[in-house]
């Protein structure tokens, strides 16, 4: 359709001076809207009620933003979570079922109050305070044995800790805090992008301490899923980075030891709530480290996938992507699979950065050689005249997750992300909230309400909604068959959605 | 070439699994390479040199960047100004010829140390302080006639005034205040872009008492010029408002006579400084103003460029996009040059918005339709893929004022800005600063220095910035045959500019 449109759009335009603009502008308008995301789903009788009462919403949100000057997707997700939640449209979109969530992390997919209200809160949790302000939890019995992480104080027993505590609550608001980004003052916090990165793989290595306790692990894992499933997310892809989860005795557990165990909680899921389609594996490995090493990794993931190929679903890399390696440095480790005749699915972060020219702007192409099956972020394809085409052509699509691109000062105003440009363009993409737990938020709708106002634009409908549905079951690794019947899964929930929004508001609709 | 090159991608890329991408890799990225601007210019011996040069300084800077996390087109221009001036690049930026300076307002091209220390020093010069903390000035002999304008105090002589000062500096240092948006701390005194824009217009209007007295209006236009001139610029087209030019006992002249005295200082400027090519005026008016008003502004346009065809290019809108009225709603007035048969050029500011969806936001496809020149900004282009298809194809570059649309709130990180993506696509473009005075900004070399580093990213080189000098020229008003003498006069500079670089620095090349 492209050479095609861009022909007649320029004869038709020649005609400009004869005779003046209005069918030819509808035209051009039109022309604009069928290309956007969801812009060629026809909607249903009950649909369009739905759309209608959504866009009057929605107008009256932005109405109200462009007089006070506050609106939400131009503010920093830390502000901006308040007036979210008091919005109507963020209600629907949570009530919205939106099919899978395909880019998470695996300690960051549950809400810290459950690690600071119920993990600490285990028997036999010590707690260390380091020199530089963070700390680090460890579950043993006997006493944690010596040495004590590096910088950090004695292992101190929680339980006796907190006895000798005046205020509790405020200390368990600490213990909040040291597992979130979230600050008062972002800009002042976290003055660069290397700076917060340290600050975000600190958290992670805190929450490390608590959720690879073995029998944390696995309730965290069932807990994220149900704050997900909660959120009316039917299907999860999560990124693991297999740290060895461990016993009170200090045994050490292998990969294939927290695979089965992810495996086996999700199954246990998708049991106890039928209507939960289910959840894979991503094997990660951190991108610092050397091609030896990720060599190894990409060995692993192959072995893992051979044991579980029900869950496992592919590879990918991890870590601040300006100061790891590029996939190209990495091509003699990447390309380890195809010379094996082995099929390895790639599900690469590329194009994480700000920097354009630099090697690991490169990424999103490099991504696309290696046969990515979707890209992680890919913030800078916009850049990438020839990355974006293929892409496109490709049908590979990229894993929108607006408040951490916010919260890691990739951009500030949403509005300004470069998935606007691709939403116009109907390039394929699902929404994907990365860390939820790291950024105060939970699940998947505030992400979802970001794209809706604020990279959609007022042009972003039920429409876009849908199809963004849509994509996140189209673009997951379940297997055809599995496919249809998560469609089928989702489309009931779809249904009842529209219909009970019908019944809920029927004078405005 | 467009969709043959799609094609051949996508052909080649279906053999990947066959043969790894080491040379297919290398042809995507040189696909990539040609299509920026300038991409596909050919440099000579010097010029490689040079280029080379340039390119090792960048990556100096780059690299520092990366390490300390001050990247000035990162930084609010307000605090990056300071390490700009240090810039190497920036100092060669600063010796470049660039052509043409297409987007230029009439009372904001010229340092306000010029004003502030040259015009507030003129006799009978009064000045009256608002009781909204701004000032106003007004010439006058005898004493200004009552009423003072709304809110004012007292019209005082400002030469009595200064007499009782203790501090005339200090005094002198708060005028300079008054003429700019130069603040320590803009995040917080700007939080909103409807506040910065009332402050962005209380400071023309401050401006206006002091540029709009008739001996000081044409010292100005003739000083900004100089001001230009000395930053290697050689051309300029520059938005009017026209507000009426007075004199001393209050006679006001109308617009002809502020064409008048445009086109003799302009001509008087070029007799003073034979490689200077000239100076041409857009007429614009307010977009606040409705359609009685506007087919006026039109009519006058069409009378005055009538009156001056060599100094009058055309025709624009100014102001606060988002706050005025949408081109379409002035459909009626922005016709009638078509339907009197007379060519009045349009030069519309359009998509200076971060809305998308808005009435206001299809400016720029409107802006393509009512046959605009260039397009001012296209700031939402990127959103709009079938406008953008229309300007790559009417060949409509967008006027790119980096500094301004930071200062103004659109887009915080330069590096984010859409343009990059543009520049990527080789879309047609210019660059300009707009209003610099009141940005603290000066000429137009601080926003290259953003392009060139922060926009362009590492992709952009030599031939990026003498392909934008090139468009300065190809995009202006000048008739083909004054236009080929321009380029020539040009061309002179730059190669005098390449081999000035060769003989300065003939270790380094
Ligand atoms: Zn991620
Ligand atoms: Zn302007």
């Amino acid at each position: 359709m492209e050479p095609q449109a861009g022909w007649l759009v320029f004869l038709v335009l020649s005609l400009v001076p004869l005779c003046l603009p209005i069918p030819l502008r509808d035209f051009l308008l039109e022309q604009e809207n069928v290309r956007r995301i969801g812009g060629n789903l026809v909607l249903g009788k009950w649909e369009e009620q739905v759309n209608e009462y959504l866009i009057s919403l929605k107008e009256k949100e932005v109405a109200k933003a462009q007089k006070t000057g506050y609106f939400p997707p131009s503010m920093h997700f830390f502000r901006a979570k308040g007036l979210i939640d008091q919005s109507a449209v963020f209600s629907i979109l949570k009530r919205m079922p939106k099919g899978a969530v395909l880019h998470l992390h695996d300690y960051a997919i549950l809400s810290v109050d459950w690690l600071v209200h119920n993990a600490t809160y285990l028997p036999d949790c010590y707690i260390c305070f380091t020199n530089v302000g963070t700390i680090q939890f460890r579950f043993s019995k006997p006493h944690p044995p010596s040495p004590v992480p590096p910088g950090c104080s004695e292992w101190v027993l929680l339980k006796t800790y907190r006895k000798q505590l005046h205020n509790i609550s405020e200390f368990d608001n600490s213990l909040l805090k040291n597992l979130t980004l979230v600050t008062d003052n972002p800009e002042l916090t976290y003055p660069t992008q290397a700076f917060i990165w340290r600050k975000f793989e600190n958290v992670f290595s805190t929450a490390s301490g608590l959720i690879s306790y073995a029998p944390v692990f696995k309730a965290y894992f069932y807990q994220g899923l149900l704050e997900l499933y909660e959120d009316n997310v039917q299907y999860v892809e999560m990124r693991a980075i297999f740290p060895p989860v461990y016993e009170l005795d200090g045994t050490k557990y292998n990969e294939s030891w927290s695979m089965a165990a992810y495996q086996e909680v999700a199954r246990q899921f998708v049991k106890d709530h039928p209507d939960f389609i289910g959840a894979k594996i991503i094997f990660t490995t951190h991108r610092k480290k050397n091609v030896t090493e990720i060599k190894k990794a990409i060995k692993k993931a192959i072995d893992l996938r051979a044991m579980f190929p029900d869950t496992l679903a592919g590879f990918d890399l991890v870590g601040h992507e300006d100061e790891g390696r590029s996939l190209w440095d990495l091509k003699d480790a990447l390309t380890i699979p195809y010379s094996k005749g082995v099929n390895l699915p790639y599900f690469f972060h590329a194009g994480e950065t700000d920097w354009q020219g630099t090697s690991v702007d490169i990424n999103v192409l490099d991504a696309l050689l290696f046969n990515t099956s979707r890209i992680g972020h890919g913030f800078a394809l916009t850049k990438h005249l020839v990355a974006k085409k293929l892409s496109l052509n490709m049908d590979v699509p990229i894993e929108l997750c607006p408040i951490s691109n916010q919260v890691l000062l990739l951009v500030s105003d949403l509005r300004n992300h470069p998935a606007a440009q691709l939403m116009a363009e109907g390039h394929p993409m699902v929404v994907s909230s990365d860390d939820p737990s790291i950024f105060g938020s939970k699940g998947v709708s505030y992400d979802f309400y970001e794209v809706f106002m604020g990279i959609g634009g007022m042009s972003a409908d039920l429409r876009t909604l849908k199809q963004l549905a849509l994509n996140s079951l189209k673009y997951s690794s379940l297997p055809p068959k599995e496919k249809a019947q998560a469609k089928q899964v989702w489309q009931k929930k779809w249904d009842q959605f529209i219909a009970d929004l019908c019944n809920a508001f029927p004078r405005e609709l």
